[in-house]
């Protein structure tokens, strides 16, 4: 647990992306390494936000962006496209993505 | 995996909430009990569209409504009250609610 943070917003509007998916059973064995790769290669484009992420039997990705351009600009980053198109053949069995803006947020911090 | 399935929702728009949490570590108990009684009780609510949740170090829950109105009828129910009140008390180190609308969304079935 130590280590472990949600992640911080500035005041909205600001857009995220929900990605929900379901894994297949086998994965060839590259998809940690390639998700660890694009969480990073996410956090370095313009417009990020900020991301959380985690998985039982659904997976449940949450990346934060400041507008819609920025989303479609790494909708299209070569890599991406790449691991898109990977987990379409590989990865998951099915995925949904959801483009949504925040107009409202609120924290509590113990 | 049998039986895993992620949430179905109608054409957008519609509305997100997405909650992100980390648990205390310790929860004296009721936790688990209470979060599976609000996810059927917010599925009775008018308005609700679906929900999907997963929990690592992170947990992530976002529920799917029609409008504004029922995610503040929800906001509002007695039962979510007393559960709203304990996990500020006893469950949540920290959590972050955001209402965001739905603007487009696509999927991927294999």
């Amino acid at each position: 647990m130590a280590g472990a943070a949600i992640a911080v917003t500035p005041e909205p509007p600001y857009y995220a992306v929900i990605f929900t998916s379901i894994r297949t059973p086998s994965d060839g064995g590259g998809y940690a390494l390639m998700s660890d790769v694009m969480v990073v290669l996410a956090a370095a484009q313009p417009g990020f936000l900020g991301v959380d992420s985690a998985r039982e039997e659904v997976g449940i990705t949450v990346s934060y962006w400041r507008d819609l351009e920025s989303i479609s600009a790494w909708k299209r980053n070569a890599e991406h496209v790449v691991a898109q198109r990977t987990g379409r053949a590989t990865w998951y069995e099915c995925y949904s993505t959801r483009i949504a803006k925040v107009e409202r947020d609120y924290s509590f911090q113990r």
